[in-house]
């Protein structure tokens, strides 16, 4: 059911199967799962993740390709329920490894917060990433392109860039090397540093051996109309005309909560095996969070592989359920 | 484009990037992200595969659960058609490897059949397995049940059996432990061998402990209506009341045409990395084929995994694409 501030002390004595952070394609699958394994599961959602951004879904086998990503998710939720899976909004602030349980505190309510603890037998992490974008005084007018024309995926919306003039937004010099690989997509391209760091001069000359620009001067906002951005203004009052834009900033990983907890990382993801199973033996972890691509399909499946290895495990630890009436039926009376 | 007899021709000297074999959850998946990465493949269907047959697709993120499979598969289809995909009705007789190149003999038509051979860099193998079913005088009868409330994958479906008297259809002895997994959703279990094979003394035992009932008289028909089974009629005209039922009779893979080649198996599953690539540098296995899960959600993701490892291997072969413009602009004149 949906929990709120009003009703979810009721949950307070309860130790779930399984909660997990994060409603995005992950979890949600994940619980889906688990409440069809009959196990009891808690989503807990802080809103707005990297999927509820995303205008167009185009590459999502069974949804049309211009569903929304949060049709997608409400989807979901509603499926979630309809299993009597539980969903909360709130934010985990923090985890605490009790042995046989994970304590997971909450903040529930942006104004007049209350902190409850929910407890559970394995803890999934579904809490995703969210891509750093270009801070301009103005930041609607970011958001006013951000998941519509000015893409943050190169495996998602590669397709839409292909042989338009395309922005290149970077905050490093590692980052400009994402160039070399969307130009298999357009070579019509131009970086932005945004004038947030300096080029060495090898970048330089590789830019401009590829006949790529480069555009260092700090961006004043980005240009267009009804969600289509058409270019960008500089802050000396230069504009530059582009079709299309590729955000490759890095991201910020919603992985706080996880700092206190023995786990293996590489860089900002969890190591998982195949089953998604960190290196904790109750703790796993979903989509962007863990290794390899970042995709809704791969976190979907990933919520699948989580839900089926818990499943397996608490069910093993379980006595078999007999058929009690042949039992009696069967000894002599 | 959709390829029939009639203009199939327009492609046999077209060397695709990737032929997808099967075009169920896992090929759609893959041949839609191939065609984002603006490479080319065929899709090749033999019509009727496992997901055709869901009536219900309970699990998988994004859908309403009572979306029959074979909508998912239709709207995959469009999706396909709509990013120029080409998908081919035929059924592959045999896959020739040439070094660089794959041949893939194709059987097109089932009377006045033809036998076009298309070319491709790399194969995706997604043909997938199909269940075995009871074998009843009248088949109809048993198709009339399966995948209604006659199910066959216990992962889907063991929500729906909860607490239900479920039948459990065996061909083997080894199938029979599937029972005390079952056992989880319901206890009311009646294992049924249709006369197949012999039961083991301490299999008979094991059943007897935990209750469960044992029927080895052959069926002579499911019971039901509209559907739904109720319960089964045994050759000896007496009948056993159920409200749901699983087939666990094994299934046949689709693999036929992969067997001349050098491949890894692990029994009828071919062993791959974590990109779904098989032993064979060139050859991707996808879903029910290869080790795993058997669900929707993995099929999709695993197209995802192999589509992307493909484009990564091409798009690193490949000379990068320049802007001429800015090249001749930079030069003097």
């Amino acid at each position: 059911m949906k929990l709120s501030k009003k009703n979810l002390a009721q949950r307070l004595d309860h130790v779930y199967d399984a909660i997990v952070v994060g409603g995005g394609a992950g979890g949600l699958s994940a619980a889906i799962y688990l409440q069809r394994y009959l196990l009891s599961s808690l989503v807990i959602e802080k809103g707005r993740g990297r999927s509820f951004w995303m205008q167009d879904l185009r590459n999502y086998l069974g949804l049309p390709p211009d569903t929304p990503g949060r049709v997608m998710l409400k989807q979901g939720h509603d499926h979630l329920l309809s299993l009597e899976g539980d969903y909360l909004m709130g934010f985990v602030e923090e985890v605490r490894d009790e042995g046989d349980t994970f304590a997971v505190k909450v903040k529930v309510g942006k104004q007049e917060s209350i902190y409850p603890v929910f407890r559970a037998k394995y803890l999934i992490a579904a809490s995703g990433i969210i891509d750093n974008l270009p801070q301009l005084e103005n930041m609607q007018n970011v958001f006013d392109y951000a998941g519509y024309n000015l893409h943050v995926c190169m495996i998602c919306d590669g397709y839409e860039m292909a042989n338009k003039r395309c922005g290149l937004f970077a905050s490093s010099e590692g980052q400009i090397n994402t160039a070399f690989v969307l130009n298999w997509f357009t070579p019509y391209l131009t970086v932005f540093t945004h004038g947030l760091f300096e080029v060495s001069e090898a970048m330089r000359q590789k830019l401009k051996d590829h006949g790529y620009q480069l555009v260092e001067t700090p961006i004043k906002q980005f240009l267009g109309d009804k969600h289509e951005m058409n270019g960008v203004e500089l802050v000396d009052g230069s504009t530059i005309a582009l079709e299309t834009g590729l955000v490759a900033m890095g991201s910020h990983y919603y992985n706080e909560y996880l700092q206190g907890l023995d786990l293996e990382w590489k860089g900002g993801n969890l190591v998982t095996d195949n089953m998604c199973r960190t290196s904790h033996p109750r703790i796993f972890a979903l989509g962007d969070l863990k290794e390899g691509i970042n995709q809704v399909s791969i976190a979907v499946s990933d919520g699948t592989l989580a839900a089926t290895a818990i499943w397996r495990e608490i069910r093993r630890a379980s006595p078999p359920r007999l058929w009690q009436d042949n039992l009696i039926k069967t000894e002599p009376s």
